[in-house]
């Protein structure tokens, strides 16, 4: 069954949604993934460990520990949630690095992925202008430095169109030459989802993967290639017109079914016709056959995409900063940002 | 008939498009309208003139006239095209105003509406920054002013949200003190049409109407309003997640029909269930009543907006340039743009 | 001897800087000019009143009601006293449109005049992008507004190489149409002396005067024009070559004679030639006279100019957004702007 | 005499203006120092070759060829200027190469050095930004790339205050994963000269050293430590208020020396005093001396500075592309930069 995830390639970056998927497909919960889920405030917080091989398989996604932060109250625009969002980012970050061994006063490199000349891509250069840097203070000064900071450095590489080299490789040279302890690469994704667009936040403790994110990668960056743990931060910013085009047809379907229980006459399949016999990923397959040809299997990103991003870059910078440093409150925290 | 089209809102800013729905609805050609279609160069020019009230309550459309460009490979991000495109928009546009007995010195005001802060809603205040801006020449200096030169002046009012006065207030208090001859209105506009989202321009002289374009707007630039005639240049940049669902629909039908004359088997109907006797705004409906509850009707735009509204503003205050000043040639034109 | 500052055109727009040139020239305070000055936490605030037409002549400036504060600090960037300064700006406009009488629920207008593309001309857009706007509310759903806040608009009215309109008709046929009971124009201006740059916001209710500003005007926007009062808020950041080197002069001269008071043997004469001699505004027509035929006495500004402008412009909308707004307080200030 | 220059560091990026210092104080041509000046359509073309260590001590410069073009009308925003002076940039640059030894189809990493953030030090990333990239079509697909282009890669190191980390670490890291053949590295400079500001483009194979430029390099970048040529191009966008005053001052005495010799009676000595006697550096010492305790020494850039920057980052990605790739030339060239 992991082959039609491939053939049809029901793309997704978030570990939940695979879950999703993969329970659908196998009629039930898998052994080997384990979920914890809580929720408050309008903060949906999932924590997913995906423990052996044979989980990895099924779920067709790397073995590794996931959170989810899922707000959908985020479109609001409203900055105190943005403030509570900010703060559960970075309890969630923290007890993560904890839970992964990480020192409290590891050294830190912040990479930003994305091209910043495209705004639904430009997530994680956003963040790294946004971090609070305390590195060169560490190299330069090291005796005037406060307590309850720790070394942190960021860049943004680019990507392959501007600077003609992967991002990755960017990355490797730097880390070689600046010794982190640990790598944090924010980037863009894409959603299967259209109701997580611009809403939900995952952190993960596998790096980055090829053809991952918005961009094509062609390299990754993970430990095994890095040396040091590399932990990804994404937010899916865009969609497949096609993945909404089947998304919506999973809500009409839901919607008949409803209806029917209800007591009324339709039959979901008289209205949705074979539609409703097809997996997920088979129909995802059609739709794409259709839209490919004609060139409009466009990526979408919402209209509001400028203002959501500035938002969430700030959220997950402020999280960073409070959860890397020690003498970063919720009292000080608006000095670090812009 | 028409009640269907406001009942479901099958909303769209372009006349192309209002015709395709109404000769759909109506099962053939339309009286009363009259229509005449150009290709070149992958370049499509659709003349389309609405003759009377009949029509035009038929076809929901204000009389006037309307010129649509379409240029499917404008996505393509071809700057040779590009030029190509500007100079067949300026021919189009002076045969336009000849045709409505706009004088050749006629001093025009360009007035680009929308948010600048809003990617896809920036079209007009782009073009406002690209445009050659001459009457101030006129104003201080007359004597000093080459032959070839109108003058022309250009203003992006802003939208509510940001001035907390309408953008028609702006342009009525503007053009009262400075008495221009001439509007020419731009704005980013919705498509009910994935294909023609970013590749095709509209320009009416019907000026700009309530419930027009992206924003909000409550009152409408108009000749009636503004006491001289009001040329609209609009170019679709958005679409509601809807009407995509709603598009993809329409090819998936399309497609399986085709199959089935190709002598395969499967019956849409049997494939698409009753979805395949619905209206298109009947089926438009059924999809706004399953997303929206659910706030998933997202307005969303094409992931390479920023680059895409830069060069069509490019393209169209290129076109300006060339049709509003004698002047101006390709010879010399990338001198009066940024 | 005000015709020597015609001559050589010792241009300021602070009225502080023109009191000190005419005090120097005059040998003593002026009759018919008030001031009061008060100094707080490194904010210095100078209250100066011009009472009548002698003293204007005399000074060179309108008469009419000027406050300025400056804060040599601001050019530190430090966030905390950026907050202090908005409050006391809030305070001192609250308390200066008591003294002129206008009402509480009053409907403003605020004016960004300048250039949004040339940094040091971008402050007036920068303010209007950041005050809270209000009058839309009030037009729309009159009842549902809060009580605490009056009717706000803004406008940019941007420069005439973009609009090809002067800014004051801009401004003028707005006002006629929305009818405001004040207008708040906001500039930058030109400063003569270095110190000054970047440092000192001055209020006035005099309107802004042609000539006045970085930007050309050759209208001004004042009570006679509009017909309602009209504020002025102003800031220095730039100035000519020449009047940095004929304010470096000054300096020196200062510098030698305390040096000699220290019982050193120099003299200032000696060291300084004949330049001692000149009055100042002589010594400046002196410097201008050798800097302009060779094109350098350029209009200069600080290299930290972006990051200065943007934290200005959002002090002074925080202070109009306190200073407005009853229900806007340094608690929830910060939900206002960007 | 060099230690004068040290103690009153009379800091210049620009070998034209070393060259004419040491002259004023050695009271002649330097042997070890050959010049050829060569002028054209408004455009100065300097070839400086410091031969020895000798030469190199008495100049305050590191052995090694320089190429100034100077172009004073530069600053008038003139696009048909601008496009030749890209021309000549190209020529001289493509012969540098050529005397340096360096292949044609040698691999190069250009290097956009500077502060994107800040408008006169953003030279360097808006060069990156417009260069043509090829590197990544030779490494994926190199049997489809057309003859005639070279790989060419680029990177914006950014500043220590946003990465935490010195931009010659993130290009030896780079360097040593991308092994180019060449580096080309670009950056905005400090000028002691007025009229050089925004209108000098200076080529060196000296590499960057540090402290040169606007920001506070540590380190440098050069062969010696890259391993491979490296090349600078700077222009100056900066000057201290400082250097602005001595600049003046010294054309204030060729102005008065020149009336004298026009038989007019005024001493020069008598107006300006003691400080005619002075040398160059001894006399900026003596206003660095006055102006740096009250904080008043700026750096600072002309008004202008955000059309500037984009016009000679234009200039020089154009000049660069042109140089590089034979199969860009003044035809097609606009298609490669934004």
């Amino acid at each position: 069954m992991t082959l039609d995830l491939q053939k049809y390639s029901v793309r997704t970056d978030l570990a939940v949604e695979s879950r999703e998927l993969a329970e659908t497909i196998h009629g039930g919960p898998l052994p080997g993934v384990q979920e914890q889920v809580e929720e408050q405030d309008g903060i949906k917080i999932t924590r997913l460990d995906v423990l052996d091989e044979a989980a990895s398989a099924k779920l067709g996604r790397i073995k590794g520990h996931y959170i989810t932060i899922e707000v959908p109250g985020l479109r609001g625009q409203d900055s105190e949630l943005q403030d509570k969002v900010a703060e559960a980012f970075a309890k969630e970050f923290s007890s993560f690095l904890n839970k992964l061994g990480i020192a409290r006063g590891a050294k830190a490199l912040i990479v930003g992925l994305g091209n910043w000349n495209v705004t639904p891509d430009a997530l994680g250069p956003l963040v790294v202008e946004n971090v609070l840097i305390t590195r060169h203070y560490f190299e330069l000064t090291p005796d005037r430095v406060s307590p309850g900071y720790r070394p942190v450095s960021a860049i943004a590489p680019g990507v392959m169109g501007i600077t003609g080299i992967e991002s990755s490789e960017v990355v490797q040279g730097i880390a070689e030459r600046t010794k982190p302890d640990l790598i944090i690469a924010i980037d863009a994704l894409a959603s299967r989802s259209l109701e997580r667009i611009n809403t939900t936040i995952q952190i993960a403790d596998i790096g980055i993967h090829p053809g991952s994110g918005i961009g094509n990668k062609r390299r990754g960056l993970t430990r095994e290639i890095l040396g040091v743990p590399c932990i990804a931060i994404g937010v899916p910013t865009v969609c497949y017109a096609s993945t909404i085009v089947n998304n919506v047809f999973d809500m009409m379907k839901t919607h008949f079914d409803q209806e029917q229980d209800d007591g009324q006459q339709v039959q979901t399949k008289q209205i949705l016709g074979l539609l409703t016999e097809l997996s997920e990923s088979e129909r995802l397959g059609l739709v794409k056959e259709v839209l490919e040809p004609l060139g409009h299997d466009l990526i979408v990103t919402p209209k509001e995409i400028d203002e959501f991003i500035e938002d969430i870059a700030n959220v997950i910078a402020n999280g960073l900063n409070l959860a890397l440093h020690e003498a970063v409150n919720q009292d000080n925290i608006s000095a670090y940002t812009h």
